[in-house]
């Protein structure tokens, strides 16, 4: 069973395609756990035991606990270890957004998998593929390479033509033909464009996407099912941060998201 | 005095356009060193004492640290504060390869900028502007932008053809262009591609690279001097990394390369 395996089994399991983001930035975080003595530690906990039952996925952001130095690593760890304890069944991504030079993507592979034990990452196509296959070569582990991002400068790079059409067009396909021979990649693809998700679904087949700019970044739920879902009625991995772990009531949020998105696609 | 400035003044006093990359995998360090408590902060406190005398910039390539989880952190910190407090005219250089959406690289920033003291960071392009802004609002810290990369796969994204040209050389038009109103940008420039480097020469004026590619990775350093040097006879940060730090002796294949430099620059 392999990463996209684990997500789809947790998926049905609970109906849901919901992924919480643990975007918890110290500076964010509710003052009550600010006082604690891991503050991102104790949020997070508190976010995984609110929000569990609706989740099929959680997200770390690493920025966020690289923020904090060695302290916000060794919360990230705590966190990680904590929902594989509590909750071994739902998938756990590393938002790293990484790729460099062989050996070191290596290096990355082994801090991300080995040593965080996460069960996905996402990774930057810009340096090409043995970037990626460090990564690419951990079969049972999800490699989730950027493709269309939901940032307001995403089309500076992204849409440049590349040979008639968009790089980002050229990147999912790279990453259907060439990418998958383990089976284990899937692409991001902006909630924000869902005319985007929908030519990023016809190149990709039935292949798993994670979607961010849903929630706090203004993404159409609607819209985003009738592109992205794939022929198993699934096939999206629609996170939310900002929006759930920040909300007043975070498990109304999450129940909430995981609602709006069943209501498209029962 | 910014990070660029930074980097002339160390160049010009020592007379060197050497970058000595540690990157201070714990799987290849010395035994001797891996029977130490901290054997990457021993091992780098070794090389920085063997190599700064020939050396215009150092770079961490923050991997091989966080392969080691919270306890890598804390000796890149440590290794980190040691050159500071040594050698506080040396640039460093953070070989990161971070970009992230608006509040992540913000994030990301200060994790680099400012937790870890660095003054300098290399950032992948494939996001947009966006995403660098963050980095490149430090107006005192130097944003070296992935252009043309040393990998062998480095052409399947950077080589696509993008509106008459290859991606590479719209990156190095945006960063020339758009992204460098502080006047921090630079750009990594492959030094395996000494024809692709005179382009990027033409296009980025006398903006700083930094050229990997050189020692482990084969590189010819007289064709790069050729296509690189900028109107000021400098412009490059030369890196060799694995070149230098497992060589015999570091200090004398430091000199080596500041020597074989020097000598088509004279």
């Amino acid at each position: 069973m392999n990463a996209i395996d684990k997500y789809d089994a947790r998926a049905r399991a609970i109906n849901s395609l919901v992924c919480v983001g643990l975007d918890s930035d110290l500076e964010k975080i509710p003052k009550a756990f600010r006082r604690e003595r891991s503050p991102q530690l104790a949020f997070n906990r508190h976010i995984i035991d609110a929000t569990a039952a609706f989740a099929a996925a959680f997200k770390f952001n690493m920025a966020f606990y690289e923020a904090e130095g060695a302290a916000g690593w060794r919360q990230l760890a705590g966190s990680l270890a904590y929902l594989r304890r509590q909750h071994p069944d739902i998938l756990i991504i590393s938002d790293a957004k990484r790729a460099d030079i062989g050996n070191t993507s290596a290096a990355y592979a082994r801090a991300i998998f080995s040593e965080l034990g996460v069960d996905a990452v996402t990774l930057n196509p810009y340096l090409g593929r043995d970037a990626l296959q460090p990564f690419l070569d951990y079969k049972d582990k999800g490699c989730i390479i950027l493709c269309r991002t939901s940032n307001p400068g995403s089309a500076d790079i992204q849409n440049l033509p590349a040979g008639g059409r968009p790089l980002w067009q050229a990147v999912a396909e790279k990453a259907q033909s060439d990418w998958n021979g383990n089976g284990n990649c899937m692409l991001v693809a902006s909630g924000a464009n869902p005319a985007e998700m929908t030519v990023i679904r016809a190149i990709a087949g039935d292949m798993t996407l994670l979607v961010p700019g849903i929630g706090a970044q203004g993404g159409d739920v609607r819209a985003v099912l009738n592109a992205g879902l794939n022929s198993a009625g699934r096939g999206l991995i629609i996170n939310s941060s900002r929006g759930i772990i920040f909300a007043a009531d975070p498990a109304a949020a999450a129940a909430e998201l995981r609602d709006a998105i069943n209501a498209q696609r029962s």
